[in-house]
């Protein structure tokens, strides 16, 4: 008997133009435009195995039996629900290709099981809906023949569905979401914009930040903010149309001054529209401003003495801080973060060989309660007490990445990479 | 010989709708209308002796020897900076007056002495600028002469140049500043919206929170904003505009619910433009924000009881809570507040007699490191634990006071309420 299965992996994509509002809920169409960078998944990213199986019952007589675990735990699928919708959309593809090709097995008629695993730990407080969506659209759409007759942004629309932000997590290298304006979302896609190797000396690190408050989530604040701001409403219409094209063209030039520009300018746009809500939404919090100060203060710096910008910051719906540094200065941009928020894990990804945070080698996990001194290398005028010697674990893990590329299948059928066993259950279970 | 000396007093004010922004910034002209509370000098004021004496020296040999001290130290009066533009303003007015009655004396050509005492301390944390150089304003032209030929709306644009927010502190109970719109600023002015006895029960409890850091100063951040925020241009052509209108008609109609509502909106929007400022400005902290939070989700429990707001919360240019909460709810707020921030030494004008905080009646002032309980009568769906019980001390003090006059007369000439010795040094020194 064949095993009808497909595991793949999609990455985490962080947006430099902010995604903050839909004006349909339902087919999780967006208010504006906004354009993403992926980053690189040897070090972060969702592994998905989808498989199809007679034996996991059918929909015909409505008892379809499809399941879904996520790092290990099952979660149910709500009927009518986003996973529920993305599922559906595939079916129908699917049934498709079955009529024209009656050799097909039926697929689309039988019950469906996924396993999801994230590589970086839920402790990273990084949002997992990109990637997962994204790998779960992915590798359904493996599994069901799908991407042989699917474009890339094809495949987006379904992932969009599951999560607004999994649209851009199909491809790799800078990525748009267009907005589009057709009714049905049939024009509300991913596109990219350049690939990874355009710009391969751009470099992430990623600042985890201790927060004891849990966060607005934001699919109900966004629809707050749509609702309530009245800045949001000049935001779509006025900010980010102009904004789109300048990050297009700083990117197409590997102009970091304007990329640095526009990246910090658009994360503040949109957490100043959060703030504009009501009731308002705060996902910054004293450390994430006291990342901005030292950050703001460099680029000063530097600014004054005739250079480029040395970091751009950006900030999701929550604390964290994503930087984006070239990678000729990223060991002086750690030093400086770990002078002022000392006792960080240090993951560096790009020195170790980990795939698996937890299981990252002792070589590249490292993590010290002292201030490192501040590297000798910085601008004349950069004013050392621009923020206090945070205590240590304000800043919980730095993770050091970079651009990187689009899904992958890692293999079809039962093979070592499989995160469902034989008899189709997990492989690794809470 | 006599003594040519004044002695006035102004109050604080804070706004509800906010000022932020000038189009002239020699002139202080705003770039859009303002409306603020009036709160209660025997509570927060600042008291000003102006005298002028012949002995002081003069202006025509370009030797004139104007002085200034404020809390007892000397500050330096700067050619052409915004105090000098006040007193010539004022001086040019007195000499008009003294060219009609030659029975005056020169004044206006004589040197001035100006001593400035604030009656709440420093470590408030509050903005002292508009009652100062309201109560500058309001000495000088009583000195001169002026008051009975300036009404108040006239005066209120000499303070003006002194401080934008000044020309508000001419004024008591309810007061918006017209931003106007001709280019020399004479329409540029404070109007009475209504007076304090307009609505008796509105009080305040101001909540000075501490921070560690120095924000960036309100001159140079407005006009940063002005400069680089894309939103700021939105809330000043579409959101101030329609909400002075509304916010008018709240307080003509003592319309809590819709004063709440609009007070909130409208710090929220002033503050989301501080953050897309480039670089972003921060005046709200953590604390300011758990502030938020806790007054959000009284409201919330409130409206989900069918009954109206219980507060309303404004920040100024700094981390402080300002909330406006009617009498008969005062004391449940204050028990709220002091349950989430232990430690806060509590300093109820109201009850006591204090004019001078550092000298207030031990029946005045009180302070307890431990938690309050929460108060029995909250609304059924409150969630405790919106936010956690913050360290002792994350609000400083709690200011209880209320809705006041305008500026006072205490005497002319030398007496008990002086600040200026006979021989025309400060009373006080530091």
């Amino acid at each position: 008997m064949s095993v009808y299965q497909a595991t793949c992996t999609a990455p985490v994509n962080i947006a430099v133009i902010k995604y903050w509002g839909k004006r349909d809920t339902k087919l999780v169409l967006p208010t504006n435009d906004s354009l993403s960078v992926t980053l690189d998944q040897d070090h972060l990213r969702t592994v998905t195995t989808a498989r199809a199986d007679a034996s996991f019952g059918t929909d015909e007589a409505g008892t379809r039996q499809d399941k879904l675990w996520l790092n290990g735990a099952e979660e149910s699928i709500k009927p009518g629900g986003r996973l529920d919708a993305c599922l559906c959309e595939m079916r129908k593809l699917r049934a498709e290709l079955e009529a024209k090709d009656r050799s097909l097995p039926p697929l689309s008629k039988w019950g469906l099981r996924l396993c999801s695993e994230n590589n970086f730990p839920t402790a990273a407080g990084l949002a997992s809906s990109a990637s997962g969506f994204a790998a779960l659209a992915v590798s359904v759409a493996e599994l069901y023949g799908l991407r042989a007759v699917m474009t890339s942004s094809q495949l987006s629309i379904i992932a969009r569905r599951g999560s607004g932000s999994a649209c851009r997590s199909v491809l790799g290298g800078f990525v748009a979401w267009q907005m589009g304006t057709a009714d049905d979302g049939s024009d509300s896609f991913a596109i990219p914009i350049a690939e990874r190797e355009h710009w391969p000396d751009l470099h992430v690190l990623i600042c985890v930040v201790n927060d004891a408050k849990k966060g607005t989530s934001s699919t109900v604040g966004m629809q707050n903010t749509v609702e309530t701001s009245p800045l949001l409403q000049h935001r779509i219409k006025h900010v980010v149309p102009e904004r789109m094209q300048q990050m297009n063209e700083a990117i197409q030039k590997r102009d970091f001054a304007a990329f640095t520009q526009l990246t910090t300018a658009d994360s503040n746009n949109f957490h100043a529209c959060c703030l504009d809500t009501t009731p308002p939404i705060f996902y910054m919090n004293d450390t994430s401003r006291a990342i901005v100060h030292v950050v703001e203060e460099l680029n000063r710096a530097r600014a004054e003495a005739g250079e480029d910008p040395i970091a751009a910051y950006t900030f999701d719906a929550g604390p964290n801080a994503v930087l984006y540094v070239r990678e000729k200065d990223m060991s002086c941009v750690r030093q400086v973060v770990q002078h002022y928020f000392p006792g960080a894990t240090m993951d560096d990804r790009l020195q170790g060989a980990a795939n698996d945070a937890s299981e990252a080698p002792a070589s590249s996990l490292s993590s010290s309660s002292l201030s490192l001194p501040l590297p000798s290398s910085l601008p004349a005028t950069f004013r050392p007490d621009v923020v206090p010697v945070h205590p240590a674990g304000s800043v919980r893990r730095l993770i050091h990445t970079r651009v990187g590329d689009g899904p992958r299948v890692l293999e079809h059928g039962q093979g070592p990479e499989s995160l469902l066993s034989a008899d189709g259950m997990p492989v690794h279970t809470k």
